[in-house]
Order: C-alpha cells, then structure tokens, then sequence
C-alpha cells in the first residue's frame, strides 16, 4: 500500500472505556472488572480516567492493591485521589511500599495528617529518608517531582562491580538507572552513560567512564527543570540540594508530564480558568471560573461608566450603539493575539523582557496593517449602509487606533508582570480587554462628540 | 538551608545570549564567536534563538559545518532553515552525512528541488534507504518525525553477538539503542529491554530475554504516536508499515517537541493565530492573524446588523448601549471558558464527542450559578445606578440568558468540529462569539423593545 493511501485510513484509538462502561451501565459489574483486568495496566489507566466518576469510584472498590499498584503511575495526577479514597492506613501502607517513592510521597501528601502519620510509621526507615527529600519540598519544584530512586556508585567500583550492584536495584530503576558518581558525603561529581558499562572490560575503573553531569538545584521551578532536561536531551536530570548531595533524578517521563501540565495551565489561565478542573464537577467548575469572571466584570463596568458619559451622544445618534461592539471587539480580538504569542514566547523561553521595546514596534507594526485594512473595510460599509461619510471616518480611525491600543497593550501588560515576577497569563487578558474596551469606546464616543453635528 | 529558605532564591536561567550581541553590537564578531564557541551545543542553540535574526545569520556564516553539525538537534525547527541558507550543496551533502537521519530528512525536504537532488545523490545507498522512508511520510506523522538510527538484531543471536554489534552502532544511537528482534523480512517481533542485555550470560540468546514491542504504524499522526509513548511511558515507540516492517522509532526527546508544538498549536489557534510565528517578522504576523481578524469581523458586523435592527429602541432609551457591550462582552468571556476547557480537554483525551449531552449539561448547570451571580449584581447595580427597576430586571436576565448560551456553544461547536474531523480549536471561538453577540442583542434589545414603556 502506498503511503498516501494509507494515510486516509489512520486507525483511530481504540476505545476502551467504552464496553467497560456498558457492561457496568447493565448491572455486571464482575464483567466490566473482568475486562479491565485483561489490559495493560496502561491502558486500564486510560479506561479508568475515561469512566465517570461514580463507575470509576465502583470498579476501584472491586479492585485489590496488588491490582491497583502498578496502575497509579498511569494515572493523571488528578485521579489519582480516587485511588486511595476509602482504604485503612494499614492498606495504604501497603501501596506506598508498592509505588516508586515520587508517587508514595504524593500519596502521603495527600492524606490527613494522621493517616500520613500512621502511613509514615509502616514504612521502613530507608524508605522514610527517601520519602523525607520528595515531602520537604512544594509538589511544583525539581525535587518535588523527583524520584528517589538514584543509583549511585563511588568513582574507584569497576564496570563488574557497578553491574553486580545494579543487579539488586528494584525493577522501577530499570529505565533511570544510569550510574552516578558520588563521593563519600553523597555529592554528585559525574556520570557514566549506560552504554559505556555495557562496552567497557568488566574491570575498567568508573572514573574512566564518567562524564560531567548537568544538574539542576532541588527548588529549582519543574518548569525551568523540564526545560533544562529538555535542551540537553537527556533521559534523567539529577537534583542536588544546596551542598551538591545527590537527591534523585527528575525522570523524562515525568517531564512529559510537567510540560503538558504548565501548557494546560498557560492556556486555561489565558481563558480566565484558575485550574485544571475535571469537568464533571459543577462546583469546580463554578470555583475556577466565577473570580474571574468577577473580575472581568468590574472592567467591563468601567467600561460602562466611560459609555454612560457620552449618553447624550448616543441619544443623538443611535447609530453609534451598532459599532460600538465592533470597535470593542476588534480590538480586544487583535490585543489577545498579541497577548497569546507573548505569553508562548515567554514560557517557551524565546523572549525575555529585555525584547519589549523591540516587540512592541513590530507589533505596532503590525497592528497598523491589520487595523487598517479592517478599519478600512467597516469604514467603507459604515458609509455605504448608513450613507454618511462621517459616520465612516469616525468608525474606521476608532478601529484603528484601538488594533494599535490592542498591539501595546498585549506586549506591555504580559511583558511588565514578568518582570514583576507575576505568572504573565493569569491576569494579562483582563488588563488587555480593560484597556481595549476603555480606549475604544473613548476613541468612538470622544470623537463622535466632536463630529455630532455632522452624524 | 531549609527548604523553604532556598525557595525564594531559586537560581534564574543564565542568559547566554545577551553577552553574545553585546559583542557582535560592539562590532567585535570575533569576540562572539569565541564566547559561542565555549559553550555546550545545547547552549550554543539556545544562545543562537535568542539572537535577532541578523546577528544570527552574521554568527552562523563564521561557523563551520563540523562545528553546526551538534547543534542542529537542539534548534527549534523553525530555527535550522538559517543553518542551511547560503551553503553549497557540497555543504549540504556534508552536513546531511553528520546529522542524524530525521534531520537530514527536514534538511533534504527544506532545499529547493535541484539542491535537494544533488545532496540525496551525494550520500550513500544506505542512507539513501533510510532517508527514503522519511521523506515517503508527510512530517506530522509518526513515521515522518522517527529516527530511522534504529538497532535490530535475529532473535536467534546471543547476548554476546548482540553486545558485539551494538559497538558498531553510530553515537547517536547512543539514547535509543535498545535492540529490537525482527524476522527476515524486518518484521518485528519483539524488544529486549536494555538492561537485560547487561544483567544476562553472554551465551543467552536474545528470544529468552525479550518482551513485547509496543508499535505504531506509520502513517498515524504524530500527537496520537507521542500519546502511546507517553501511556506506556517508553524511551522510543517503534513505527511499522502495514506489513509490520520496522521503518524505525520516534524517540521521546522527539515527543516533548511533539506535545509542546501541538500545545502551542492549539494555544495560538484559540487566540486566532494560524501558525506559530517568530515575532520578528511584521509580514508573518499580519498573515497568520489578518484572516481570522476578518473571519471575526463578518460576524462582529452581523452583530452589528441586528443591533442595527433595534436602532429605534436605542434611541428612545440610549442606557441600553451602556450595557450592550457588558452583555455581550460577559457572555463571550464564559463562553469562552467552556470552549477551551472542552478543546484542552480533547487534545489531551479526556473527553470524547460522546460526553456531548453529559457536559451540555454539567455546563449548563455551571452557567445558571455564574450567569445567576453575575446577572444579579449588574441587574442591581443597573438599578441603582440608573434608577429604574425593569433596566435592572432586562440587563440581569440577559447576562443570565447570554451565559447559558455560551456554554451550550461552548459545549457544542468544539464537539461537532471534533465530530466532522475538523481540528476544534481552529474556528471554535469565532463561531462561540457570533453566538453570544447576536443571541445576546437579540435578547436585552429583544425584551427592552417589550419593555420599553418602562424605560
């Protein structure tokens, strides 16, 4: 088959929520396990996030923890919650003993306290130590993501010994087991890429092989970590503490994990909704989105405060109520543009505000073609279906001015709450549709005042 | 230092591009060039993004090919067309041997014809082969963004033999050369898990040790791929044609660009920017965002057009064009909300166009409460302000109106886009705002025309 035909024919995913959804819709709640049970513990997560919430709540009753174990990791942050509702601590105890230590902390963070306590108390002392690193730190830093589970080995061990002691590692350390080097206080000095072990004569020296390791600091933000790993294309970052001592290693896979979750939340902030909700829950969803909403509110009120001083305008001529939207629309549409590519190029780390000035003139640039040509076209139709020349003018200069308001604004205001330390996409929007919705219809009104005698 | 000290000061990024223009802006090339040449490739790439374009062409014509060769990996994509600018197709050839073969084939399909066949003539049968298979897929696919660098073995070989063969192996090979067993034919049949090959007797053969490889074909798009990548949290996914021969494998380093570019996409999409532009070029900018400011316009001005028809009622009561653009502008913003939780939400698989009725719903249930609060403090305020009951009564009952409107839309214009395989995020906005600015005209002016004995 040629590849261009098979292109039409791409096989969708295969969905696997859906029988099991069934089988519980009928009542056979046995069948829809025993299906579950048949998949990779993968595909069992992606069955399990695609359940409502109340079969998925049934079928996790159904299943024992030697099931559930393998299954967490798979599982989206956010469901993972579901997971652990309703088990004894003793039960608990038994799944974080089960889970790589990055997931037991969650776990443990996530309970009350004294679950957490009791939950701690079961664990052995080697495993507290580790769980005492991954709960020290907030959940949004390297060593909060990190796992603990490193191997590390001292520069004198020769390839055989290394091998010998990489043998009795736990099999989750299998794709993250490249050694480290460290000396005697635990401080990370190299590491040896894992295909020199396998090619090198059992008794070469480590020091060797070793090559420098880049490393990030445990506080440093999982955003600029992710970013790191991501530039050097490695599989495993290792996080040191302010000595240099050896933590664990932030893994790619949670990488994956730490991208998707900071774009999620660039692009749900940029639309004014606080966190990523799980769309079932009528109250999340109202807790998320009513602040801002709020808060719009008060700029949209301003905005209605600026129309009302022109009121007798308006009580003149009508007319301008039928293109004030437009005015208001086009340039909080234009703004946001703007807005959206430099909040992009900011987490994306491909400007800095250093580029302000620079940005914000081509910007501008920009702004006076595009705001031309529209301004041009709702101009001309304003004249032909009004019939007054004006009346066109007026429209068009006003539509303008404010894609030119739109383009300053949408470089200044995410630009100037970088530099302030502020999250760009929480709060830029509202100060671009304040400024576009303010000034536009000041432009429209201010002018249409003078020239009233002529609309 | 506890932890929660060393919080506040986490280290900034180092800013590697600054003190590069500051030489090249002092005239001192030379000095650049040194300072650029001190760096780690993944340092030199992101130095080189951070440049304007001119100090980059001027910084990139000073360097050689072996020295570029390292770096090309690490660029953006839409970077590297500057590497390959103003070099002969001997270069070219040159440099398409030192890079890895997926990167050899962007470069290749980037020449204009005749170049592209002068390089391609210029390279070996084998690699010939390989880059075949590239170039055979369009670049959104699995098979047009893989590695062909990939390491098959016989499943009769020993640990020992393969161990042997692996040394032969390119460097680049180096993250991704777990072996994968396939028949005569290249079929595969299953991977050996690296570590194994380390823990194993040399004289085991490889069918003992090996596992199931999960694939994917070819032609699958690439963000599908990246997600089976990221559900079984592998290092390399192996992509099949549709006899199930081994073409090669996309890399996980190669899915965080997938996921991040699709997530960018989809970011820009919803803002009504086409692609994802450099923020340099003012002609880029007004092309990829004109024709969506105009798609908007048309709908802005059928606003217009029914505003237009309540002309009369405006200007017997010119209070209402006071709260035409906080009705409006409210029921967009909600709107809004639900149009990018829902489109996330499909991107990234949690929803399906299936969950229609059920979201509808949950969303409706969400806008009652919001549009319910909202409404009722602007009705109140209305009131008080304006001192006149029935203005408040209209306003509130509009935003409430308005509200549901855009979660219904919300709701429903990304889920039938989906439905008819169009991508949501591209005209779901624009189809959401006509909604809510006419339905929400329609619906203050509508009942301020009943009312308007009251006004």
């Amino acid at each position: 088959m040629a590849p261009d035909e098979e292109q039409a024919e791409a096989p969708p995913v295969i969905d696997v929520a859906t029988p099991i959804a069934q089988q519980i819709a009928d009542g056979d709640v046995a069948a829809a396990i025993a299906l579950a049970r048949g998949l990779h513990p993968a595909e069992m997560a992606r069955a399990l996030m695609g359940l409502e919430g109340d079969h998925r709540t049934l079928l996790l009753a159904q299943l024992d923890l030697a099931e559930l174990a393998p299954i967490v990791g798979y599982l989206e942050p956010r469901y993972r919650s579901a997971v652990f509702e309703g088990r004894s601590p003793t039960e608990l105890t038994r799944l974080a003993v089960a889970l790589p230590d990055d997931l037991a902390a969650d776990l443990i963070q996530s309970l009350p306290r004294e679950d957490a306590e009791a939950v701690v108390a079961g664990l052995s002392r080697r495993a507290r130590g580790l769980l005492q690193a991954l709960t020290d730190y907030p959940p949004d830093t390297a060593a909060g993501r990190m796992t603990g589970q490193v191997f590390t080995v001292s520069a004198h061990y020769t390839v055989a010994q290394t091998i010998q002691a990489l043998r009795g590692q736990r099999p989750e350390a299998q794709q993250n087991f490249c050694p480290y080097l460290v000396d005697d206080d635990g401080r990370l000095l190299a590491m040896v890429e894992f295909s020199k072990l396998l090619f090198a004569t059992p008794g070469t020296r480590l020091s060797a092989l070793s090559s420098e390791a880049v490393s990030v600091r445990a506080e440093t933000d999982q955003e600029e970590a992710a970013r790191v790993l991501k530039r050097h294309k490695l599989l495993a970052l290792p996080v040191v503490n302010a000595d240099g001592r050896l933590l664990g290693t932030l893994t790619v896979d949670d990488v994956l994990d730490v991208l998707e979750d900071e774009a999620t939340e660039d692009m749900l902030l940029l639309a004014g909704v606080s966190e990523d909700e799980a769309l079932e829950s009528v109250f999340d969803s109202v807790r998320y989105r009513l602040p801002w909403l709020g808060v719009n509110l008060v700029a949209l009120m301003l905005a209605a405060w600026v129309i009302a001083q022109f009121e007798s305008t308006i009580a003149r001529a009508a007319v301008l109520a039928i293109f004030l939207p437009v005015v208001l629309g086009q340039g909080g549409n234009g703004g946001l543009q703007t807005v959206t590519v430099v909040v992009r190029s900011l987490a994306l780390g491909r400007i800095a505000p250093r580029n302000t000035l620079r940005l914000a003139g081509s910007e501008t640039a920009t702004a006076l073609i595009t705001g031309g040509a529209i301004g041009l076209t709702v101009g001309l139709l304003a004249w032909v279906w009004q019939g007054n020349l004006w009346l066109g003018v007026l429209v068009g200069v006003a539509i303008l001015g404010n894609q030119i308001v739109g383009a300053i604004a949408g470089v200044l205001f995410p630009m100037g709450l970088q530099l302030i330390r502020q999250d760009p996409a929480v709060s830029a929007p509202i100060w671009l549709t304040n400024a576009t919705d303010v000034l536009g219809a000041v432009m429209l009104l201010g002018l249409a005042t003078l020239l009233i005698s002529f609309l």
